[in-house]
């Protein structure tokens, strides 16, 4: 399971703050923290005015260079953001994100094309989100062309079928369970990712919703996630699912995960 | 789902020691905590020498029967002890169990024949439990055959596929999967359960297993399970199961299940 650490976003109130009062200290702990909990990628969203984005960027970009070796995920929805910020990282990490909305995807995939980047790619397009699994499948046939013809491997892409809130669209579920194991019938080698947190919106004991999604969506072929790395109860039904899943022979990792104090604090 | 509280059982310890001294509170306790957290049935199984079984479960039967309206499963390893304990109960409840093994599928589905009680089955016989998902099936087969001469509907039935510990048998778990899915397409109306801990047997953090596994299980088709009713962080993922997979609409039964206090602990 490939995790890509959410906490670094200005749309979390407490992180906005931290930007707005440019607390170094503060934005280093949480590279610390998801890089000590074993994230693949640090996520980087600003999230302010455009006038200021990719200042803010840079700025978040050099605290958490400096704090981990981690990779960054550079985070906007304004794709020029994005390939900016790119210049700031000291490595190749995950382009985050472009869709069939506008130009992203033929301005971001050319920049990311001869490079070791990964990259997000959302299924929606300039319709909006489709309703059906129909419609968000032939969303993601169009991105695969649009890969093919920049010669981005399908290994470098992170799908998201978008995840939506459980509470006002049950349908929703299975819908997006059915687009993620489609997609990985297709193409084996690709990722699939989700904002996983998305799905328990507006409902008490959020974590056990987020779980619960979790093990189906990975059962369905996720292997990638935006989440809060630091949940040890998400972080501990992650690791025990590749275990069950028979991919973590005599539950070594998931043991040594514990060990870490990755996971391991669901209570009564 | 049917849940079948678990916690009256001699083979738990602190159970054990209740029984020894004959502690009427301790145990009504338990039947009436399993109550509050909505169990369909209370398992009780007294796990003591063959001597005093009978005595020991009629002891626990009419404690339980005293403190609660909740019907009972009679447990025991011993068919005829199960048979007894049915005449201790005041309404139809769960006999649990039968397997393939010797005469226990004759003598126990004779017994519950002309009744309302329903029954769990396991999927071993004397050649004891089958390592691979055909060979489960084929004693599944034969479970069937023997439902049909006794005229019992397979709705009655509560097969158990068998959960096996994780931790030296990765390859175990698809294995079940696999038995769940296929007794579910073959019988949909079937009930499958299963003893829900096993899984997690001699692994750290148990509970996130459990939790991964009971998904999982409930994704291939469980219905009914055997477990601690009062592990608020199961049941809160069981019910945000059963809204994830589109059947409690606007998540009704969820939010009310957080309200009564059944679910709702997961804490960081």
């Amino acid at each position: 399971m490939i995790i890509i650490g959410e906490k670094i976003n200005g749309a979390i109130p407490s992180t906005a703050k931290a930007i707005a009062k440019r607390d170094v200290e503060y934005i280093k702990n949480l590279a610390r923290m998801q890089t000590a909990a074993g994230v693949d990628y640090i996520d980087v969203c600003a999230s302010v005015e455009n006038d200021v984005e990719l200042e803010t960027m840079k700025w978040l970009i050099d605290i958490v260079q400096a704090a981990t070796e981690t990779p960054i995920a550079v985070d906007s929805p304004n794709v020029h953001t994005c390939i900016e910020a790119m210049k700031y990282c000291n490595k190749p990490g995950l382009f985050n994100s472009v869709s069939m909305e506008g130009e992203k995807i033929d301005v971001g995939f050319a920049a990311i094309a001869d490079t070791d980047w990964e990259c997000v790619a959302l299924l929606n397009s300039d319709k909006g989100i489709p309703k059906t699994a129909k419609d968000r499948l032939d969303v993601f046939t169009d991105i695969m062309a649009k890969a093919k013809a920049y010669g981005i491997a399908p290994s470098r892409l992170h799908i998201d079928p978008l995840v939506e809130m459980l509470c006002t669209s049950e349908d929703g579920v299975a819908m997006v369970i059915e687009v993620i194991r489609e997609i990985k019938a297709q193409y084996p080698a690709i990722h699939v990712t989700g904002a996983i947190s998305n799905i328990s919106f507006n409902l008490p004991a959020r974590k056990t919703v987020n779980m619960g999604f979790t093990v189906m969506a990975m059962m369905a072929g996720l292997d990638s996630g935006i989440l809060d790395p630091t949940d040890r109860d998400l972080m501990g039904v992650i690791y025990a699912m590749v275990a069950l899943m028979g991919e973590d022979e005599y539950c070594v990792e998931y043991i040594r995960a514990y060990r870490q104090g990755i996971h391991g604090a669901v209570k009564k």
